[in-house]
């Protein structure tokens, strides 16, 4: 009665693996893959376009996760859901869901915080940025067009979820979009190995927007010159950088800091 | 004149590969592997046991890496380079660097600033915390006999150099370690989901040293009990958790910033 799909030929199957490996096919079909339990849970109801698990996977959970009212499973043999899945050991489920489509000015929130970010290349990076970004109360994030695609599998499944919450522009004008930002309230901080001004001695608290650049080149001199200041994160030793998702970190977190600390001054053991 | 290495089974080059896949091997010849220019530029010259390159790398660097009083690299062909590197586009050299041994008390410092992990996993976590840490002025690192091993090529690869200098000690007896910490004067906090105290309400400028646990199980209750306070960083949205990285950074960092202001007060814009 149940239909399994054992073939690598299948039309179905076939898609999948495009829209895991390529970009252009995601885009085209307005779609991305989200995989695993909590990328499944956590996809909003309306924007679901497909659900799909491994045999094994269904026997376990077809009651506990695809009641009536639920999209229904297409249920594929173990050896076909492994090839289709972008991990080495697959949980079991995989989802189509459908792209987001924001405006700049959705990415401001309430009290603007912002991170800019700039031929960003590391999926494991843009993904954990998102993912520490809601963390950190940031209200979106803005990427020039030469960032690493936020769609790609290893971004989503390093988001953790925030994926489907955290708001994100993809500049066509870059350039255009700082100004725009400017001329909003937002204050632009690079992060910048010459920065003159430790980060943690300006204040955040206003509308703000972290610059960060690529992880080999930093910032190109076009954008660091649009920057307010330019901040640097001390470092000891002989370290001659950070990790792109770690300054990201504690400059989203510095600001969170001083965020909540207006509100309520943090106690002094 | 010059001998190169054009075939696989080569004594040399199965060791390589022996040593870039096994902790065992590793760890009974007291050797580890460090790839690409950074990591064989900053290696200890009194700790670097051999050089292997690849032709084209040789051709291209040997005058400017191996003048006289530098240790002769041995030539592989490109072809078998490319087959003993961990990397998928590797840079075309490679050393072999004996290993370190500190203590404990080595792990203190001047002003004992520690990391103390606990069953953490993932290489790339671990790597990047030794990179941080070091930025950060941490004075060392304490890891439960359950947590990944640092030679690991990904865990060296991710350093970036920081395992040439920051010392670490694996300990067998772990609860004791840490009951050792308390007793030269080391306060421990534990980053915990339940922990009551918000990080940055506590004083890090005293020896301090902060528990990271296993990225999905976090910290065992036995270690948690152990601590002298649970700190949680506080996170907005759905997010349940941060990376384990991520979550020393920030609290690595601001130990770092009251350090720093003690002794320098933070200038307000």
């Amino acid at each position: 009665m149940t239909e399994i799909i054992t073939s690598m030929s299948n039309s179905q199957v076939k898609n999948l693996i495009q829209l895991q490996a390529k970009g252009k096919a995601r885009n085209q079909q307005g779609l991305f893959v989200a995989e695993g339990i909590k990328m499944y849970r956590e996809a909003p109801k309306e924007r679901l376009s497909g659900v799909y698990v491994s045999q094994r996977f269904y026997e376990k959970y077809k009651d506990e996760l695809f009641g009536p009212g639920e999209l229904r499973p297409v249920i594929l043999s173990d050896r076909v859901f492994a090839a289709v899945s972008d991990t080495r050991t697959p949980q079991g489920i995989l989802c189509l869901v459908r792209q987001f489509s924001y405006t700049l000015p959705q990415l401001l929130g309430e009290k603007p915080l912002l991170l800019v970010l700039e031929n960003l290349q590391d999926p494991g990076n843009l993904g954990t940025i998102l993912r520490t970004g809601e963390g950190a109360g940031v209200t979106g994030i803005l990427l020039s067009a030469g960032c690493v695609d936020l769609y790609n599998p290893k971004v989503i499944r390093s988001t953790m979820g925030s994926i489907y919450r955290m708001p994100f522009f993809y500049a066509e004008d870059f350039s255009g979009s700082l100004d725009w930002l400017k001329r909003n309230g937002v204050s632009l901080y690079a992060a910048h190995l010459r920065g003159r001004k430790t980060y943690d001695g300006l204040d955040y608290t206003g509308g703000s927007a972290f610059l960060i650049g690529n992880e080999s080149k930093g910032l190109t001199e076009e954008t660091a010159a649009k920057a307010d200041a330019l901040v640097t994160i001390p470092m000891e030793g002989q370290v001659e950088s950070l990790n792109a998702s770690i300054a990201a970190a504690v400059l989203m977190y510095e600001a969170s800091r001083q965020r909540r600390n207006r509100r309520q001054p943090s106690l002094q053991s």
